[in-house]
């Protein structure tokens, strides 16, 4: 158990470990990140700081000796950088549960093996492979490298006309498995922590909007039937604990079916904190980054008590131009990363918007819920 | 109005300007702290660091060329401080609100003027004058230095056995006034911040309970009639006002007499955000962190909107210890200040627990309320 005044060590500078340094020295711990790049938004707010590679061993080693854990902000963490801080001092989540999310063939086999539904999947390691697994799985369907792929960078989909080649290129001829195109009703993740001592806790159902293949909006509670979400929440709590995690991990899933027969497919585990929990910062009783840190921490998970009916945005590229509005705004919770250009398919900031219990129970007892849009975003 | 990514400068480098890094941060602003002592709770969390005196110019001038806006998180910031640095940056608040605050003399005589009630007091710059006053003000009253008194420091209570003399050494023969002692009935406090653009935003009425002239415990709303809270704010407004401040600040105040007769007396003005305001970072919409660096930056105030009943206990020397305990229960908000050595007296940390408005609306309609108090607190 990390005592007031230790510092826990962060690879990855965005923002993320920005987040995660914030909620951590409320709690008396300091930071230490590590990034490569010099001006990670993390830098603005942290105890202390490196910027080296990842592969570079004496700055590591250097790191591992000022730290009393190690933790990530991001899933692509290099298995040697990994095993090399594991050796000197204790990492948390443990690798091992990197490289079972690190590898898309790895994640959905481990997840269909724990008795989860995921959507139909097939390895692909060549066009000829490709060419069966298409037999097999039917079109639509979408191609994706094993790893190294977020923010739909890495794949590509598969429709009537197109020809398989062009997709195999446009993945780079990279391992890849094929996925069935999933017809969800809509996208939805579970945030879950788990302590030390094995105890988890979730927060609520998230509902996720994406544009681009960027998250463009978080709304919760999701719309969903009540035993739609129990089983979501279950499903995150099996592979949470299936991964001896400690940490908050995401878990993203489709919503399909109608009425009686709506379920859940998973999708994928992020091994981290998660855009679809930046709503927790003011709309939880704890933030996903303070669960993190009281995680990883060895402390006492705190409560996920969800404080309100919440929609998030994110403020991605140019969108952030227009946070002097949302300043302005009394019922918004603006959040700048400090990042500079608002180059596009950038996430510069994100903005909450929570409404009160009172209100939201209100809304439930059949009035009509008044979280008006702005109109400029 | 400054701009994502500009700096604000911070004097000082306690739990204050510590907490304002962390309120400056999700607006997208950075924070430079400087301060006399290298190991300020503050340096851990800031983009930009400077350890020199408040009389090093070359450090000063170093510092003002850095930033956009300078602030400060102390009342006794050197007034040639304060001169050197708005002559090259804008300081906000105006150095003429510290002047109209750090004497004692000039802050009663200031808020008398405003028509507003002050205990009686009296100059007193020697044993003779003393005694004259008190032959005025009568006993029991109290002896305080003019200047840097805080926390119950620099000052002296005169009972009917004490002999002037004595608490004439007390004050170490310094100018002081000496004030009536008030039979106050409990202590209350605002927090208001206005805007560059003059807009004032108040908090709900604090009320405060102090051990060893320490505050130990805040709790909002305070206990008082509505006409009293209303008087108390009308009076902060009034104040802020006349010292065309830009920021937050707390004004102190007693409430005296009974029921009809109920009634405030202003004590003093803190120019500054203030550990009765700490409970605004999850019991309000806005914090008075992020209302000061709002204010500071030129940017519009945030909503004061209180989120439930209140109660922010000060973890005071080796209450701090108690940390496991406090982080174990699910309804306390802890907060460390990452200071080392729990000395007695000195300000570790607080911690908030917030009653749910739902939950608030029940008690006020006459269920009992149910805040426990943790046994070991």
């Amino acid at each position: 158990m990390l005592q007031p005044g230790d510092t826990i060590g962060i690879l990855g500078g965005g923002q993320l470990a920005r987040m995660l340094c914030l909620a951590a020295a409320p709690l008396g711990l300091r930071c230490h990140v590590y990034a490569p790049e010099a001006d990670g938004p993390a830098f603005d707010v942290c105890a202390a700081r490196t910027i080296a590679t990842y592969q570079d061993e004496a700055a590591l080693a250097d790191f591992a000796s000022r730290v009393a854990v190690v933790t990530y902000e991001f899933e692509n963490v290099p298995a040697e950088t990994a095993a090399f801080l594991a050796a000197r001092v204790p990492v948390r989540p443990d690798p091992a549960a990197l490289a079972r999310t690190q590898d898309r063939l790895v994640e959905k086999t481990f997840i269909r093996e724990l008795g989860l539904d995921v959507p139909a999947f097939a390895k692909v390691d060549s066009l000829v492979e490709l060419e069966a697994a298409l037999a097999a799985i039917g079109r639509p369907a979408v191609l994706k490298t094993r790893r190294f792929g977020y923010d739909g960078k890495g794949q590509a989909t598969i429709r009537e006309a197109t020809d398989p080649a062009d997709a195999w290129a446009a993945v780079g001829e990279h391992p890849s498995i094929l996925e069935a195109f999933v017809p969800f009703t809509r996208e939805v993740s579970v945030v879950a922590a788990r302590g030390l001592d094995g105890t988890v806790v979730e927060f609520d159902l998230c509902e996720n909007v994406h544009r681009d293949h960027i998250l463009a909006e978080t709304l919760v509670p999701a719309t969903a039937r009540p035993e739609t979400a129990t089983a979501a929440l279950a499903a995150a709590a099996r592979i949470i604990e299936a991964l001896d995690y400690v940490g908050v991990l995401a878990v993203e899933m489709f919503v399909v079916g109608e009425g009686g027969a709506e379920r859940v497919l998973i999708n994928e585990i992020a091994p981290r904190v998660h855009n679809s929990g930046h709503w927790t910062i003011e709309g939880a009783k704890t933030s996903q980054f303070a669960q993190h840190v009281r995680a990883v921490a060895g402390w006492p998970l705190g409560s996920a008590e969800r404080l309100g009916r919440i929609r998030m945005l994110n403020l991605v590229g140019p969108r952030a131009e227009d946070w002097p509005s949302i300043a302005a705004d009394r019922s918004a919770h603006l959040h700048l990363y400090g990042k500079g250009e608002a180059r596009p398919g950038r996430k510069m900031g994100h903005v909450t918007y929570v409404e009160s219990v009172a209100a939201s129970e209100k809304d439930r007892a059949g009035a009509s819920l008044r979280m008006d849009r702005p109109g400029s975003i």
